[in-house]
């Protein structure tokens, strides 16, 4: 019942508001772009008839009314920021999934017992304002609001002052209310669909993360004059961690990435003084998570004792393993199957908005197959009649669950 | 016959420019603050009776007319730009003594045979404008004018733009006149004048360098998603070889330093798909320098084919080891024995605007010691004594020569 082509020339046009030469996106967070994509969506709703909301973190709620306005709405939503090396699916597939769900109610003048919504979350992908997820996780009670809104980019910008400066800084409250269930559609981002020839995933949680900043100082000194023997290179026990990480994530199931690095100062023929680096550790078992944790801060201090480095370790983010709720995962199995779809169930590897609604509603997740398992890349892809597949899947759980 | 007092009180002075809150100078080459040194030494300069000319790049020369004008000048001189992290007597300590030489002749009325020249060299540091000395390398012969002219920073200014920015673009060609004699006096930046209790180094040549632009390109990926085994992450890449471009440089008398990193995209849950960094290599013995270049393209080869990624190495200066005029080594050497002055015959282990104009006109220079041998650092100290002391035997030897 929903229209593959619709769906796709929708995503198609909104990868158009930072679009790259290479066809990815770049749609940093609380930037003009970001408040463009955002206009576009909320046009697009109000099109389909839908009222809209925004709250305090700049989540836009686009609604519409169920026979019975007091029931719990049944929302579906993501996000539309992306990566600065972004895709055009990651993210805003849920949402233009939700908005195609909004547009096949529209279209039929078909009325839900319960409202339905379609949400858009700001920041989730955290590498602008780290952590990730971090207004849907106000939203789930998973940070206060002045947490969020005090967050600071690389640059000293506040999460409060962009939001305001785009114009998104809304009135509403940030949860706080109920919410009947909620779907979030979402390419897989990783390898297992295609591998396995499958259409849909059953997501039935995602896996623990734990997100650190990392600080070394050692001691500026002359690249010629300075002894190998009493140097403390900053950049080199940043390396030597880096290295360790990697080692440390080479487990079963088990993920470690140095994203983003800053060295000082910054000349060729200066020994580095000062290092800033991430670290993003991931397993779904939260105690081989708390093994790569110790392991990590052991072989730093040991880096730091060898080099003469201080070095300081800040975890800025826990974020446990998060099952989704058995009765909406065992809904989408069935819907896929209904569907003749073929399907499995999977453990996300990335976190989504989902995984902290989840913790004030019942939760669950529909991933459909990217190309090669690429994202965060500008090459990300997806197929129409996948994006399509996922896009009926939700539409069926939603109308189910807003009827029940 | 050097006044100690008024050489200090004018480094000190001199330092206020680009000074720093924890006491040091930062003062960039062609940056407005370098303009502001260059103008106070050129305003000292004419009240100390001389007549000044720039050249093509900004180089400076300060002259007091000689007895015989038509003799080739003796030249000193340093440089004015620091590091980021620089301190107040790397470089302005070579040109302060300059002045002094010109201040205690001007003051007595003496007039030497052949005229005393003392040179400001434009960008020594490197740390803007790669590699180090360039000016004086044009100069000297090493480099083109055209060559210096285009080199970039890292905004993507070059230099020439940067150097007509503050004024100093000026007309004279750059060298190809005659000189005397070049001596230069510098701090040591090492430990060793300290260790061994030895007020004067009797410099007899420069250590070789290498200096290196590293690309390494793997794939953006998905931090969370893409499986350890299939990464291809140039961070990776790029910390393995800080770790292996150390562990070459740990031989006898070798020097490695990574100063300088960049990695794209810079996002915390994204593998880094790009990465710049520089490598600096050093070694008194040309052979020995020979064996660290393929040592590490060995080991970037190994670690590229290793995490499926492409690196790029470029060598843009090899500097090769540069002994002085033995000559006037003997004449610094001499000088400081007559003095009374503890001296010790030193390698130095930076380079000098003096190795390059070794190339066309005998040179030597006069080491002092400098606190717990550091430089390219804010706490970057030498005392007054001993810095006198250089200025002391700089003088004689540039008046010994002047009337030889
Ligand atoms: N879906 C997604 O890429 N989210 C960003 C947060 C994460 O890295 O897991
Ligand atoms: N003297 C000095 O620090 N020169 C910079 C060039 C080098 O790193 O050797």
């Amino acid at each position: 019942r929903v229209d593959h082509d619709r769906l796709w020339s929708s995503l198609m046009e909104l990868g158009q508001i930072g679009g790259t030469e290479k066809g990815g996106v770049c749609r940093i967070a609380l930037t003009d772009l970001d408040r463009q994509g955002r206009d576009l969506f909320v046009r697009w709703a109000k099109d389909a008839g839908c009222t809209i909301k925004v709250d305090q973190l700049g989540n836009v709620f686009a609604r519409r009314e169920g026979r019975d306005p007091a029931k719990p709405p049944v929302m579906t939503g993501s996000h539309l920021d992306t990566q600065p090396t972004g895709g055009k699916f990651d993210g805003a597939y849920g949402v233009m999934a939700g908005l195609e769900v909004l547009r096949v109610l529209h279209d039929s003048n078909y009325v839900t017992e319960a409202p339905i919504e379609v949400a858009v979350w700001t920041n989730e992908e955290g590498c602008r304002f780290a952590p990730a997820m971090v207004a849907s996780g106000v939203f789930g009670g998973a940070f206060t609001l002045e947490h969020a809104l005090s967050i600071k980019d690389r640059d000293g910008v506040t999460f409060g002052e962009a939001l305001k400066q785009i114009g998104y800084d809304g009135k509403e409250p940030v949860g706080g209310r109920p919410i009947g269930a909620f779907f979030e559609a979402h390419i897989e981002q990783g390898p297992i669909l295609e591998r396995e020839k499958k259409t849909i995933g059953v997501v039935t949680g995602a896996q623990g993360q734990r997100w650190y900043e990392i600080n070394w100082t050692g001691m500026e000194s002359h690249a010629g004059t300075t002894p190998m023997e009493g140097r403390r290179d900053a950049l080199v026990g940043a390396a030597e961690l880096i290295v360790a990480a990697r080692t440390i994530g080479n487990r079963p199931n088990g993920r470690s990435t140095v994203g983003v690095i800053d060295s000082l100062p910054q000349a060729r023929n200066t020994i580095p003084g000062r290092v800033f680096m991430t670290v993003d550790f991931r397993h779904p078992d939260d105690a081989e998570l708390t093994k790569m944790d110790a392991e990590m801060r052991a072989a730093a201090a040991d880096i730091a004792r060898r080099h003469g480095l201080e070095v300081k370790i800040e975890q800025i983010w826990y974020f446990p393993p998060s099952p989704f709720a058995k009765e909406l995962v065992d809904a989408v199995r069935r819907g896929a199957e209904q569907a003749g779809y073929p399907h499995m169930d999977i453990v996300s590897g990335a976190g989504h908005d989902a995984c902290y609604v989840n913790r004030v509603a019942p939760t669950a997740m529909v991933f459909v197959p990217c190309k090669d398992g690429v994202s965060h890349n500008e090459i990300e892809d997806a197929s129409k009649g996948d994006v399509g597949a996922g896009a009926q899947i939700l539409l069926q759980a939603m109308v189910e669950r807003a009827n029940a």
